[in-house]
């Protein structure tokens, strides 16, 4: 007979399958166990560390290769890498960009970077991510296509993208999104930045959009110390984002001009040194994760009262951050729970407050955001590094 | 006696002065002789290589200590230094920001992410900065002081700031700057990207202004790869810039409440960690490239027709970059020096097209500048690294 979760339960299921040698259980910690020392000796034996050297265009290779996207575009981290993916998509400012509200606050402040408007849409609590059927009704109630541009209604102002987040690694609804896209003539663009590894019908998410971004944190399922990337089968968005990202310098041979208002975005050759090693354990540090998240999901099933989230069916995720949900019943031990873990040294948290509650957000647009106020509620991440499994 | 300066004669100086058994000299490039692969060893070893992890915090205790500033913050690199000074010396969209035309478009940048208007001026041919009694001439005829703000009477706009950039190490007139900005109510925001190591009547440049930025990028006198930093002695300041950096996260054991719009700026702990041994290295860096610049300005001494940049009295230089500026009648051979010393694998280039003759500046208010029209044609940059000295 099951048991019904409890803190000290719960609790358990954690110390067993995340039991660890250190006295402190790391929500995601990288895992360096290949060529990482190498390459980054390498640099530093030859002097090149910063702007110049060989790593930068082996790493946006491999990530092309990866991802199989035309063009990647290494930059200092995810949040630089969804400013410029704005900028090349034309979004303008005073343009609104849907954006789900359920996701950490760098989509938000890239729109706002961009002189855009985010406007905060609901999540389905299937995958974590935009629920393309309420954004479709919701579109029809409050948008209005003109020519190839969609408006507000309500605020005048021109709608020009969505940015679909792929929540802990688990992909959003694509094939509903980019029927959304089309039949509202919204540019998609993907914050992939949880979701390097994950696949939707087969294809690597962050190869859906017109553009996309890829993160290399230092709790991400690989990293580059801080990094990200831009991705995108567009030749000529692709140039333009490598050019905006070095600071729109037109080439010579020592002329400095510039023909745009640039940014100092590009990615450091000693970081791209760590990601190409890190990239080269990616399918390894794939199999680990996926182990991970069975022997989570097979030890919550003895209990009742809350769900282990799960990929969806034609749907490949990199469970990057393992997710458990809390029955309507039992929500109240949310907070138990974590104060508990944390104060045992096994981190857990609760998903981010939802950006439309923030203080700073309160006046931009919004749906009312049911689905993600109870996710909100119910939600814990557990540990998920790869370093778990040996 | 003097030989005249030729094309010959100036290649032959830097062949004999910028010897290396590598084929190609660089302009500057990065100097590993300490503790770099060590401290990024044990970055590796223990998995902290990004936004935790202790190297941050040491790289900033050692860039107050070095520079005497209250306050230090790490950021990715010297652009996002400077847009974080801006923010939060108080630049508002719309206000004007004092630059010289003679920079790094990095300065004007900055001011434009802020919303801020560039204004450009005029520099002097003893400091390669901005020329204060120019400065100050010309704010007498275009501005008006109302209250505790200056306006510009021609564009309507407050001018909020200025920001001296010590060129190639050299410092600026800082005495006459301050004077200046107490004058006209300016607040005083110092490039000081290239000038770690240098100092104006003892006190570190970086460390006049009410905040600062410096910049770690590879071609600097220490490296962190892509890098910079934040000084300030305000503390209020120094705090606020650390929590715009950091994604204006308020600190909570696991909630994600931001409280205002907030940048990833900050410095990953690999690169922090180069940045701890490549300080420790910095006085013998300074003194190799202090006896580089000897070695040059004696050899050119020799010639007729062109000057070796020196520093001013009652300053000392980190001799970043060295110059050499030909005379008028000799201008002509500039390019034809910069073809053939590149050509011939010696790293050498023109100072940067001056700011508000670039296309994309063009609208912006500015000075004549006719000392940095002068300075822009007869200016060259030769191999600076402080490895040319064994």
């Amino acid at each position: 007979m099951k048991q019904v979760v409890s803190v000290d339960n719960f609790v358990s299921i954690l110390k067993q399958i995340a039991s660890s040698d250190k006295d402190f259980v790391a929500l995601h910690e990288p895992c360096f166990q290949g060529n990482e020392w190498a390459y980054v000796k390498e640099c530093l034996d030859t002097g090149w560390v910063s702007s110049v050297g060989k790593y930068v265009d082996r790493f946006e290779e491999m990530l092309q290769e990866f991802t199989g996207v035309k063009r990647a575009v290494a930059v200092v981290n995810g949040t630089a890498a969804l400013h410029i993916c704005l900028k090349v998509a034309g979004v303008e400012p005073e343009d609104e960009v849907l954006i789900p509200t359920l996701t950490f606050i760098a989509t938000a402040n890239a729109v706002v970077y961009s002189g855009a408007i985010p406007h905060f849409v609901d999540v389905s609590d299937r995958t974590l991510g935009i629920d393309s059927h309420k954004l479709e009704d919701y579109l029809r109630e409050i948008s209005e296509v003109r020519g190839r541009n969609c408006y507000n209604r309500i605020t005048g102002r021109r709608i020009k993208a969505v940015i679909p987040m792929h929540t802990f690694g688990h992909p959003s609804d694509l094939d509903g999104i980019v029927s959304v896209c089309e039949r509202f003539q919204l540019e998609l663009i993907e914050d992939a930045a949880e979701s390097l590894g994950s696949y939707y019908k087969g294809r690597h998410t962050g190869n859906w959009g017109r553009v996309s971004a890829l993160s290399f944190n230092g709790n991400k399922i690989i990293t580059t110390g801080g990094g990200g990337a831009i991705l995108t089968n567009d030749e000529a968005l692709g140039q333009l984002a490598k050019h905006l990202t070095t600071t729109a310098k037109k080439p010579h041979k020592w002329e400095y001009e510039h023909d745009q208002i640039g940014y100092n975005y590009r990615m450091p050759n000693i970081n791209a040194a760590l990601g190409c090693a890190q990239l080269e354990q990616l399918p390894t540090l794939l199999k680990k994760k996926r182990k991970l998240a069975h022997l989570y999901r097979e030890a919550f099933s003895k209990l009742d009262g809350l769900s282990f989230f799960w990929e969806q069916p034609n749907t490949s995720s990199n469970f990057w951050l393992n997710a458990v949900l809390l029955e309507r019943d039992y929500v109240d031990l949310r907070d138990t729970i974590l104060e508990k873990t944390n104060a045992e040294g096994i981190m857990t948290r609760p998903a981010w407050k939802l950006l439309h509650t923030l203080q700073i957000f309160k006046e931009y647009p919004s749906m009312k955001n049911d689905t993600a106020k109870e996710i909100e509620k119910k939600l814990i991440n557990i540990p998920s590094s790869a370093g778990l499994i040996s």
